[in-house]
């Protein structure tokens, strides 16, 4: 006969891959009961979105099913309260200083995975369209390594504003609140060398710390990839849903899948996908060329399964007026419609934490 | 007068920015010196790169110099022993299993800070160009969350191959050694959502865990950003140098800035900056059509102080063979002069504890 003692023993050995912490030190094994040879483990994680959820399962299988008179283990998995996870010193961060004063209606993120497929541009062109409908709209700049959104809108730099409440992002000429990390540098090429959880550390004060006041919508444009940034972006912010945005190529493609896989994995509600540089309109010939190769985008949505929201063309025009950091110039008859698709499928944030703690403002 | 008990008390205060620890429990507090109002500090950093070094001295002369009595304050700075480090639990990994079977003579890193330039695509001509020209090359694809490489290398998927000295890279068909996490996953769209400390964990195998043998030039391709990866590549593994890539727009130079200004921080030797995208041939008409706007690369590479090394078009015929896995069918007339041009460039491999570890070697 097993005994408690000896299956908690044996979960002693057992890692959690990203703490590298034992469960059993990091007080997640809640239970174990044990009966004949069976034994059944109630596992609290830090988050039923856990990505590693599924190894973390197998090793603690490996582990007891490895003990004598061990037949049959079944892992049951429940999340750790807010106050456990503070304990370990992971997650549920401090309320930020003036988070209770902002009133952020819907948060879209636009990912991608891959670099330069344009998301800081969707972004841009996004935040424009909702803000020509009438809206309240800021862009949180969570690339901080490479921040595009302020030399798009402020062509002769731009400052974080101070109001007795707080950091006020500064507007763009159309009245769009702005916050990056280039309004911290001073010059705007220093390299911001960082490791993940300054990186984290940052986007949290970006949306917690700032006075953004009412918004009807932030944008948050994500840095390439599926590592720290895009993690809190998700875990933290109370997210409508993301834009996905793709390039022709089967290459990005792939990586946008993954990307995709991601916000599946930590149930973010995916909008849609759009495909940008899909072709160049020879202004000569008026022929289009597809010079990332034939569009994958559609085939890639269907794969994923969310609906494709549509093409933009690659533009001289707009590569100009970004460098110039006069994007709100660019007029964009292709986009309008996608932005109205979305803001249509957008639902306002409906994360506990947020409706709570916003339940006596609304 | 002011005492080396109050100094030691006032440092307990100055935390490190990036291990959240004070200087005092870091064992970063080498020597005190007080002489009437004058105190020297010898503070033994964990890398002279540090690029939160001057904060660091900052913070030590604001807490100090606030003591009473303490006129003066002058810190000098060293870097602690790899013991020491250890201690405290970061930097100078245990070395990889192969890693001593490996001899590597030549590590370029291909950069950018921005994503969706062209690092992967100029990785891949470049590892073309030195096999070309009859070297042993590798390529080991940094980016772990968005890796294109084996994509452009396999057209029926690859997998790491196994010898008793450890698992081998992949030869492609010309016989270019690929790693990559790719290689590793069941489906190439599985998205690896991992914080930055796995990430790190990931290159450091690549590097020191996988048997590449003999190499005369490894080809890092790096992820967009300033932050793990690439941090980890230009600590851990022993450079020759790093290639630049932009793209024409001024705001892909700004953020190829920020790369380089890390690179120099972390002296890191930059070999040269190639513009990629730079202009787009109409088939029909033979005009050239600057889609990403005017070049801006020369000037970026005067601005940074590094050789210009070469501009590449926008060709449909790349994307095309990129997504088929059959780059290497790609005849590049305009890459070949560049890659010499680089070889010519990048030194063997010099830092210290890779030429002590290999001294006995060759």
């Amino acid at each position: 006969m097993v005994t408690e003692v000896e299956v908690r023993k044996a979960l002693e050995g057992v890692m959690d891959p990203e703490l590298h912490k034992s469960l059993i030190e990091l007080g997640m094994v809640r239970q174990v009961r044990t009966e004949d040879g069976r034994v059944e483990i109630t596992l609290a994680l830090t988050t039923l979105a856990c990505p590693l959820k599924d190894q973390i399962v197998g090793n603690v299988k490996a582990a007891v099913g490895a003990l004598e008179a061990v037949g049959d283990v079944a892992v049951e998995l429940t999340e750790m309260t807010d106050e456990e996870k503070r304990h370990i010193g992971i997650g549920v961060p401090e309320k930020g200083a003036v988070e209770d004063l902002n009133v952020i209606r819907r948060v879209i993120a636009v990912m991608s995975g891959k670099g330069g497929v344009g998301k800081s541009l969707v972004s841009g062109l996004l935040a424009m369209a909702l803000r020509q409908a009438g809206h309240q709209v800021g862009i949180l700049d969570a690339d901080i390594t490479g921040p595009s959104i302020p030399k798009m809108f402020f062509p002769d730099g731009a400052k974080l504003g101070m109001s007795p409440l707080g950091p006020m992002p500064p507007k763009s000429r159309t009245g769009i609140q702005v916050m990056s990390i280039n309004l911290l540098l001073e010059q705007e090429d220093q390299a911001v060398i960082w490791r993940g959880p300054l990186v984290s550390g940052a986007i949290k004060q970006f949306w917690g710390d700032i006075f953004w006041g009412t918004l009807d919508y932030l944008v948050v444009d994500l840095p390439p990839g599926t590592s720290d940034a895009s993690l809190t972006v998700m875990q933290s912010l109370p997210m409508s849903g993301i834009v996905l945005v793709s390039s022709p190529q089967d290459l990005a493609g792939m990586v946008v899948r993954k990307a995709a896989n991601m916000a599946r994995q930590m149930q973010t509600p995916i909008l849609g996908l759009i495909e940008n540089m899909s072709y160049f309109e020879c202004p000569d010939t008026g022929k289009r060329h597809d010079i990332f190769g034939p569009s994958h985008a559609e085939e890639t949505a269907r794969r994923i399964g969310v609906p494709f929201l549509g093409r933009l063309p690659l533009d001289p025009e707009i590569a100009r007026l970004c460098d110039a950091g006069r994007i709100e110039d660019y007029v964009s008859e292709i986009f309008s419609p996608i932005a109205q698709d979305l803001a249509r499928r957008a639902p306002e944030a409906q994360r506990s934490t947020f409706m709570q703690m916003h339940a006596g403002q609304q």
